[in-house]
């Protein structure tokens, strides 16, 4: 059996808290100002589309490097809609969009679809894990340098 | 409509990738090493586990907060069991456990009770978006200060 993966979250002040990784990472999360934040850090539903964009772009890199591609950047843009209805509690992202914008040379549109579906179907452990709740869809761009 | 939240998350090296989010926070991510990355940053699937003890960490604060509780700490203990299987990919988190530890003074049971179920049912957008796939549950203790 696997060990768990374990965070811990803590109370500072207001609507500040400090949130720690199990592998010993932290950083501040607030609310926005009006719902008595003072955005300090990030809001904790931007954290699922920061973990979800980090999730498969590690892998896209990881993958596009074993095909000897020539990757010299990638960015992963995620966009996530908001649940329509006044009367549905509580809010979720009932779509995520991720674009991914691939820089390189020689970059080959077969090797990004590839590795974007190898994230979607095998690797990717955030999109699995969103995906019962959340439509996801993607796009590309290969920008050649 | 409401506006979607954003990230993006650019490659920075190795596996380190620094995402930010719509509001405007930035930070390192990286894998661990062993598959390639030098352990700058949480792991994606750690930020789940984060985002979920803040955002339900929130409500509590916010809910005994409007009972005129005397809270003087929060921290919520986060565990994600992974699903077990190895023919099972990608690999996501069955289980979630949340141990809610309030520090304070004449904190009744039934409140802390109470915020924790409004946070489950009614407010908590990060719990209702990983419910899909984890199975959540809740305990808490409370410390009289």
């Amino acid at each position: 059996m696997s060990e768990p993966a374990k965070a811990t979250v803590k109370f500072v002040d207001g609507m500040q808290f400090v949130g720690q990784s199990g592998t010993g990472h932290a950083f501040v999360m607030d609310a926005a100002p009006g719902v008595g934040g003072e955005n300090t850090g990030p809001r904790p539903m931007e954290l699922l589309l920061v973990g979800v964009g980090g999730c498969t772009a590690m892998d896209v890199v990881s993958i596009l490097r074993k095909k000897k591609m020539d990757v010299r950047g990638l960015a992963v843009n995620v966009k996530g809609h908001w649940v329509e209805g006044e009367n549905t509690y509580p809010k979720y992202f009932k779509d995520i969009e991720l674009e991914y914008v691939v820089t390189g040379k020689g970059i080959t549109e077969d090797a990004v679809r590839r590795a974007i579906s190898l994230s979607e179907e095998k690797y990717c452990s955030v999109m699995a894990n969103l995906r019962g709740v959340s439509k996801i869809t993607t796009s590309y761009k290969i920008v050649t340098e």
